[in-house]
């Protein structure tokens, strides 16, 4: 069989780690599974970063095109990250016939029906396992593993950066802002921390898990994204008194008799004794719930050079199974297309039950006040919590509701925050079950 | 293209929950992902079973063998059980060039070399997910999930009746016998549940998982096994009082510079906050450890009609695809072969913790005396308890020891056991990190 040739672009901290486990792994690969896969080229704008890499006999260079003009090169590894050059490098290389291997979550969620489009009609495979979930093979899960299902919901927790610094600050009592800090000084959280901490990042890897479960298309910016940065150190204290512990969650609910998906990124409170509700510190989950195969959990490293690099090696050996086998589609992607767009449901037509923190200056019948506006919207109060040790006009008054409509609560708190009792924004979280 | 053609073997819980996911995935299946599937036939003893299935138009039999005889029938799913017709009926079905898919653990575990040579030779796939944490795909994340790793640990608690028993006895309180029989009155236990209890359905589970991630064939008759019968009340009660949960745990450890492999069975004390301490009832997982990604874990239902019939549709779709795509045999099984044995690890060289309870009877120098013999073996004692309120003559005494060597303890036991203090078997339960 004729070599297997693979052209790495980006050997930044994940392209050094592919370079690494298909170095260790290689006899393995040749051997045992009968693949003669060898890395052929490396490209790097910086390539000072070859000399500390095992790239063994394989040609470096500083361009990204002398891998995508090289007719000997069946397998491109993209791993420069961003939406721009990463965008024209996969649909060049996907256009001169060669296989494509991504980590990139916001290249998928953000072009994916471009680019799956372009895979298909020149009949190669496009692979993007470590693009959500890292070493967890969530996307080989859903679309192989579980292929016997409709699955019905996922609830995951999938950024390690948001759950690094909720486990934090529910640990060590410290605010927002410290944690944060100390993550960027530990390199959990980037210099600009937006997409991390602003829920974007969950978005990306939820539109894609959204999109392969509903065998359509979700689009990323359709997907309702709040972050972390609201949390407090007072509703991380209320959430433990109370039982629950504070995650940034993907949610997807489908009803398969229906066409709208619900699709969102929110912190929520998780009871304690909830299966990920002790999932902690950079450690990612994804829970979901099949039709034939109820709940499975899938737990490990969200992220890293090597739990990334773990995926995309599973995918170069998926897809030089496929080029052994005859260089078929195995996995047709056609419904990721805008075409098959599926409508995501309106954030306002979600029930839950919620946490909603006031904060109010403390004088008479504030809450009988407060009780009155969410009583008018039909909102029903399960517990209600208020501390002494707060200045007069910084009192919170924390409520648990039982099920209610989004639109209700929200139209509630908007009354509420008119009131003249009110001295600050409303913090809502939603009780996730 | 072709339609592909099914015959389906063996129509009880398991082979029902396949027709009713092939049924409802039919769609999706000839549809979005292109695969032309039928289901042809089904062969069930038992007829009367056919008219409560959807079988749609396939045509019904009461003989296998009519099956293996028809040259429309692509893929044929076994699942009759048992080792004998079973096996028959696999290796026929390979000769006549048909892919075989199975949930049959013993099977595979106990005859595999036989079955993957037989299959190589003819060129067709068998493929096993189902046959290992029913609808968690175990099979396929180390085949396929984690290839760019080394798996070098996996521990796993994968028999749902141990696992609904020791979690009963644990909430309830109540002695194994009488849990015993609750599960087997609620379907979770078998009338003769010696393979699920004595721990043997666990080991043909590692067998398989221990094959597999050491490339090699670990024979089921090699590995040491220990089931729960011996697991009492006091142990479950003394756990718990030590931060303990007792859980039967199926065990592998590989290190990839040796060549042998430490494969066991046996129930294992876990701290309360270990990952899978808190997996209950009825429900397995798998915790593996490889050297690229790290710890991963899987959490899902283990056996049951759908669950395990939504492994067996994902496997119907694999080798769908690989029809597909020219008939090759994706995932070369050579390795599971006798030729290619992987040496177990004696039971006795391995070293842990250990949870001993001695029952004696109460006079004075008696835990001198056991402190004396675990001395004489270099084993040290982290922490002992001893209670009240048991009869003279049956005092139980628990020692929690330091790392310690299997054969130092066993050894040191012996003797403690032939002093003439001793009044009953001693229990023996590893402490598992």
């Amino acid at each position: 069989m004729k070599e297997i040739s693979i052209g790495l672009i980006g050997a930044g901290t994940v392209g050094g780690g592919v370079i690494k486990v298909l170095n260790n792994r290689l006899k393995a690969i040749r051997e045992d599974m009968g693949l003669p896969l060898k890395l052929a080229r490396v490209a790097d704008k910086v390539t000072s970063r070859f000399k500390d890499l095992p790239v063994g006999d394989a040609l470096c260079t500083s361009e990204a095109q002398d891998i995508i003009d090289d007719p000997s090169i069946d397998i491109v590894i993209e791993l420069i990250g961003g939406t721009t050059f990463a965008k024209k490098v996969v649909l060049a290389a996907l256009k001169a016939k060669k296989h494509v291997i991504t980590a990139n979550k916001a290249l998928i969620a953000e072009y994916g029906p471009e680019i799956f489009e372009c895979a298909g009609q020149n009949g190669v495979s496009f692979y993007f396992e470590a693009s959500v979930g890292g070493g967890m093979p969530i996307i080989k899960t859903i679309r192989e593993g579980l292929v016997g299902n409709n699955v019905l919901s996922i609830k995951t927790i999938i950024n390690g950066t948001c759950n690094y610094i909720l486990t934090k600050m529910s640990h060590d009592g410290l605010p927002f802002e410290t944690v944060l800090k100390q993550a960027q000084e530990k390199g959990y959280a980037e210099a600009d921390p937006t997409l991390d901490i602003g829920g974007g990042d969950t978005g990306h890897k939820v539109a894609i898990l959204a999109s392969l479960i509903s065998n359509g298309y979700v689009p990323y910016e359709k997907i309702s994204k709040e972050g972390i940065t609201s949390i407090s150190k007072d509703d991380i204290v209320f959430a433990k008194e109370l039982g629950y512990t504070i995650k940034l969650l993907g949610i997807i609910n489908r009803n398969v008799n229906e066409k709208d998906v619900d699709v969102r990124v929110h912190p929520a409170m998780l009871h304690t004794d909830h299966i990920i509700a002790s999932v902690n510190d950079v450690f990612n989950a994804v829970l979901l719930e099949g039709d034939a195969v109820g709940r499975i959990l899938l737990y490990g490293r969200g992220a890293g050079e090597m739990p990334t690099a773990s995926a995309v090696v599973s995918d170069i050996i998926d897809v030089a199974r496929n080029i052994a086998s005859g260089n078929t589609i195995r996995i047709p992607m056609d419904y990721y297309s805008t075409d098959k767009e599926v409508p995501v449901k309106p954030f306002e037509s979600i029930s839950s039950r919620y946490y909603l923190r006031f904060t109010v200056t403390d004088k008479p019948k504030v809450l009988a006040s407060i009780a009155s506006y969410l009583g008018e919207h039909g909102i029903s109060i399960a517990s209600v919590m208020q501390k002494e040790g707060y200045s007069k006009d910084n009192v919170p008054v924390v409520i648990i509701t039982h099920t209610a409509s989004e639109q209700g609560i929200r139209d509630a708190i908007a009354g509420i925050e008119n009131a003249d009792y009110t001295r600050d924004k409303t913090q809502i979280i939603r009780i996730v079950d």
